[in-house]
């Protein structure tokens, strides 16, 4: 799956994260984008916490479904994107440090593409700790 | 489900809100506190959405996620809160004018809190389109 | 959801019904057939029990799975049958007695069908107990 | 994850599987049984299809499932057993020839474990497709 990308793709694919608004606002950054593997990582900024000032679910799944949504993005003919139809998070320990998400496809068909992402902390020394999983499904759409 | 809620848990239930600073970042209100059932709206601000402008499914998730987890608190002893250990979405809808998300408790165990969500978008003219629906488990964890 | 349904529709649900091995299998009959509302229901035979002899999770998710997909069914014109594309359960307490499932249609859209299910045990004395919750999505395709 | 187990664990393993009359009924054998780690496969037998006669997804999901929670009680203490809390599937091509399902351990935490499972298809010729994704939840219970 992590087969080179035509350029174009991959422009499409940083294009297409620039617009959302939401991964500036959460400052996350498109770390890299392969045939159907995409990496994004963000800080957890003092604006997207819980009651328990751990990363706020709805951030930790932000990114799994971003970083899953560009993974399905990246093998999607050119005039295609993709909307998320459906996604399931089962969250693993709380979210700390810096959040790193990695997207990939599991089966790209004609009508509909399976994705997961896996969601990591990354402490200031650099150990990561799983925080999420994520299985979901996308649908392309003409654009 | 909707039965009188007491004075304390609500006040336990609001203050948890108040504590969440994603709430407060997506400008989002506690409208209704009940026993197993709470409601949560929010405004689709510039800083939440997609790259076609429609509210963030991140930010759609937050607000049903929230809202079902506080359905949950709102069951549970008062020297208890619960974390989100899973949670499923289906979106229904592009995410448009002003978002309503409610949740409500499906099943509430010693050990799991079963929990569903609602989230709606409401037009200026007041007519409400479902966005998605949520359904996930919350586990309970001493204060 | 409950409206009268086309006589056509409905032997067409009767007819894909009754070719579901799996249906005869477990002793499942279709109980009743609305537009976008299915029920189902089977007692727990021998032979589809976990290790303590409750009924299967398999069980559980096969007449949840089934109520879901022919309510879809019933809302796709008449050329269309579906596939199940993904469906979550929650299961809320072990199965005993007879096991009733009904399907319901949350979204109908032109390429995809959100469902969801509850599947309930009933007692020799008429009492029904919630045993699980499903919510998933259905994919129309062409007979 | 696929350390060597416990001899008593894998008998108590294989005594579970052989407790779950739907297994029987599926015609289900346990394949291989290492710490986290757990394959099971069956034929899709005549009572087990759906309306295209390929496999039923409840047939798909009784393999994940099952597979999936004798991962999760290969880690847990000899005294305990474990319950499905909730499990999602994704189906990604009809079920034909013969399934073998592989579920592991995701994480094992005092309270819950989650877990995945990987259903595929395998052809006369030994060609393996895949079938199925699952992720879900399991709870451990005291014997």
């Amino acid at each position: 799956m992590s087969e080179p990308l035509d350029a174009a793709i991959e422009e499409k694919v940083r294009k297409s994260f620039a617009k959302q608004s939401m991964m500036k606002s959460i400052g996350a950054q498109l770390n890299s984008v392969e045939m159907g593997h995409v990496v994004i990582s963000a800080p957890i900024l003092d604006g997207f916490r819980q009651q328990q000032d751990f990363g706020h679910g709805g951030l930790i799944f932000s990114l799994g479904d971003t970083a899953a949504g560009f993974a399905a993005l990246s093998v999607m003919p050119f005039n295609q994107e993709v909307l998320t139809v459906e996604v399931k998070i089962n969250l693993l320990a709380p979210a700390t440090g810096r959040l790193i998400a990695t997207g990939r496809v599991i089966k790209s068909g004609k009508r509909l593409v399976i994705v997961a992402a896996d969601v990591a902390s990354i402490s200031d020394e650099g150990t990561q700790t799983p925080v999420a999983v994520l299985q979901g499904t996308m649908i392309p759409v003409n654009i």
